[in-house]
């Protein structure tokens, strides 16, 4: 619980209560849920509790606050805090949908909290429409005026979560290990250890949260990838993506890959036909998905494109790249394979903007000799 | 001075001393002076006052550390402290030479500190001996233990630049702004603008330390710049590095870098005999460098390599360059040249390493929508 570290903060206006919930946000990771943060405040505006959404599967943000406050409650032996005197401050819209987690308006009803705010409406999504639902218990339920929501961050959390959802796609991350002058392999087509350890572990970490991992039939035949997500220690973890090979060739009887319980073989070069086989979930060439994703449901709701350039220039170049993680190890190649590849954008005026995204660890970490930059698409 | 910043610091030995000295150091920039740090203890350890290099022209770091000490010691009514119980610490040996700012043994011998601990010795450089002359005035001079600078970093504070005295060769710094792909043009030549402002402001503040900035001809021939040395308004400074042109095509006659004071062309393609030419200061084709450079002496101290990528690959291939700005713009170009070009490198174990560097404002970081890598060579 993060309540420690907001201690003695007292907040001066909704703008500035949503700055601190979209702080909150962005300790959050980006995939098949939006980074939500929450903050609970007294009348005198005292911060009194905060959380945030660590991913799939976890608390979401305002129930993550509410255990907060309500363990603070519970260990202030001198002065409780009214639950009906706080207010409840969100980045998004609280659900009133039973998923991994159970609706949230049935948290907040149970607080005893009668003040709600919100920055973002979600009335239309799958996990939305707890405002109304929220309202009709009696509570006081308000929607904080959009300009000082988008002031304080909280419009700008997760317009491509909310595009790809509304695309019926998964979120895209996309992961790019190369030198500092953008390669991934040498000339003769060496390109092992690019990158280091830490790097490498921060690459399994991602792979740990999504559903299926895809690669070109290029980087299969070249380093026949087992792409499972392991632990520190190298372990395969129980839940595991499912490899997904982009291309025309065969994926050779031996490959790697194919240990898995289900993989797929895609032999078209669309993105596009990649998703909607995704979200279908059958199988040319190998082994039927099963209907039950490794994180559960029955379509995908986070894939990760792991390369090689061909691959990954493809998905850029139709706009279905959601976030990049690129690792910049600290390597002048020289010459050899480039990691993004659009012949087509021959000036200036046709490069991808991204942004630099601060969800996560922040925008720019050190991996050990390497550098993480996490950018995301406008 | 950073005598505030350090206070309530304790050294336990002298390998912390040299850590909290190393620290200091890395808050300078490289160039035609080496990174030196220092600090000056209490017999209990505690650390009274510390200072650094800023660079070319400023104090030294035991004078900086130095008039701190003395500060510190009038502004403390009650009690002073003596400055033959103190002790100084430094990185690199005292110097006992008269440049721009007087050697640092008769600042030390003038403080009335007897004891003195130096990490890397410098006998033979142009500056170096300061030990012997202050243990011949009756001072106690030690060099730590070699293992004990090691670890706490002193010994890696100038290799490259002690390379570059060595060579009786300028220090070289390389500046390559790219987009996230590695790219610096898009097909069509369009380059102006890659990076932001901010990135922008920070090459001004690396030109206007430098005696002389490098481009191609291709440079010149496609962008005409003027590489002047300009202030945030983007005004003229004083001092003007001098622009060097290296190719065997003309110099257009109104080529906007013929518009200062002097500059020169090399028409060869070897960097050795640029660095010859910089050296003797004489000009085949252009105006003559007079004998004194921007920032004084007879030899250029400090060159910055602008590129474009064929003459910075020439450079970076050659193991000539010592630093490199790496700005990265969040852009994918997607195609056209690369920074970086050196096709007899074919295969990973030919890879060029370099290290994040520390010096100046940390390894990494942030200017508005770019990111700021700061690399050596090792
Ligand atoms: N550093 C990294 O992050 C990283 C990651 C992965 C790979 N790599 C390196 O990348 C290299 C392989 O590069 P690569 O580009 O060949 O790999 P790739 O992208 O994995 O595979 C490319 C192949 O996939 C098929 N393909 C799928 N979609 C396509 C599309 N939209 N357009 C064109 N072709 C499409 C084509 O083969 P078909 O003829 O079969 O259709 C194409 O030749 C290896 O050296 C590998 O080590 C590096
Ligand atoms: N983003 C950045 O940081 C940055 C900086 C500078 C330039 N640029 C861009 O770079 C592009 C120009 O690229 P460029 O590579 O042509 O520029 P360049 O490196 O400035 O000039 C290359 C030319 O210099 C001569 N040259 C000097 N030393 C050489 C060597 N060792 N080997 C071969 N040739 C040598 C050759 O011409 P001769 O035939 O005359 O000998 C060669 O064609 C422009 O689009 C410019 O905008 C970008």
């Amino acid at each position: 619980m993060s309540t420690l570290e907001i201690a003695d903060t007292t907040i001066a206006g909704p703008e500035d209560a949503l700055a601190l919930a979209v702080a909150q946000a962005l300790r959050g990771v980006r995939g098949a849920n939006p980074l939500v943060g929450a903050i609970i405040t007294a009348p005198d505006g005292r911060v009194l509790a905060s959380g945030y959404h660590r991913g799939r599967g976890t608390a979401h943000a305002e129930v993550e606050a509410l255990a907060g406050f309500n363990g603070f409650n519970e260990s202030s032996s001198t002065s409780g805090f009214d639950p009906a005197d706080s207010t409840l401050w969100i980045t998004l819209e609280p659900c009133d949908h039973t998923g991994t987690t159970g609706p949230c308006t049935e948290a907040i009803l149970a607080s005893g909290i009668r003040t709600v705010r919100y920055a973002v409406a979600d009335p239309t999504g799958p996990d939305g429409g707890g405002a109304a639902r929220l309202r009709s218990a009696g509570l006081d339920v308000g929607q904080v005026d959009a300009e000082q929501a988008r002031r304080a961050g909280a419009a700008d959390l997760n317009p491509r979560w909310m595009l790809a959802r509304d695309s019926g796609r998964p979120f895209v991350t996309a992961h790019l290990a190369q030198s500092l002058d953008g390669r991934v392999a040498a000339v003769d087509g060496t390109s092992q250890w690019i990158t280091g350890p830490e790097s490498r572990r921060h690459a399994q970490s991602v792979r740990s949260r999504v559903d299926a991992i895809i690669v070109g039939t290029g980087t299969v035949l070249t380093d026949d990838p087992r792409l499972t997500a392991r632990d520190a220690a190298g372990r395969d973890l129980p839940r595991q993506p499912v490899p997904v090979v982009q291309g025309r060739r065969a994926v050779p009887a031996g490959a790697a890959l194919r240990g898995g319980d289900s993989w797929l073989h895609v032999e078209d070069h669309d993105p596009q036909v990649v998703l909607d086989r995704l979200t279908a979930g059958d199988n040319a060439a190998g082994t039927t998905v099963s209907s039950a994703w490794p994180h559960g449901g029955t379509r995908p709701g986070h894939v990760l494109i792991e390369g090689g350039p061909t691959v990954l220039s493809a998905w850029m170049g139709a706009g279905l790249v959601d976030e990049l993680f690129l690792y910049q190890a600290p390597l002048i190649l020289g010459s050899g394979l480039a990691g993004l590849d659009l012949p087509q954008h021959t000036t200036l005026s046709h490069a991808l903007h991204l942004t630099l995204d601060a969800a996560e660890n922040g925008a720019i970490s050190r991996l050990g000799d390497d550098v993480l930059l996490h950018y995301a698409a406008p």
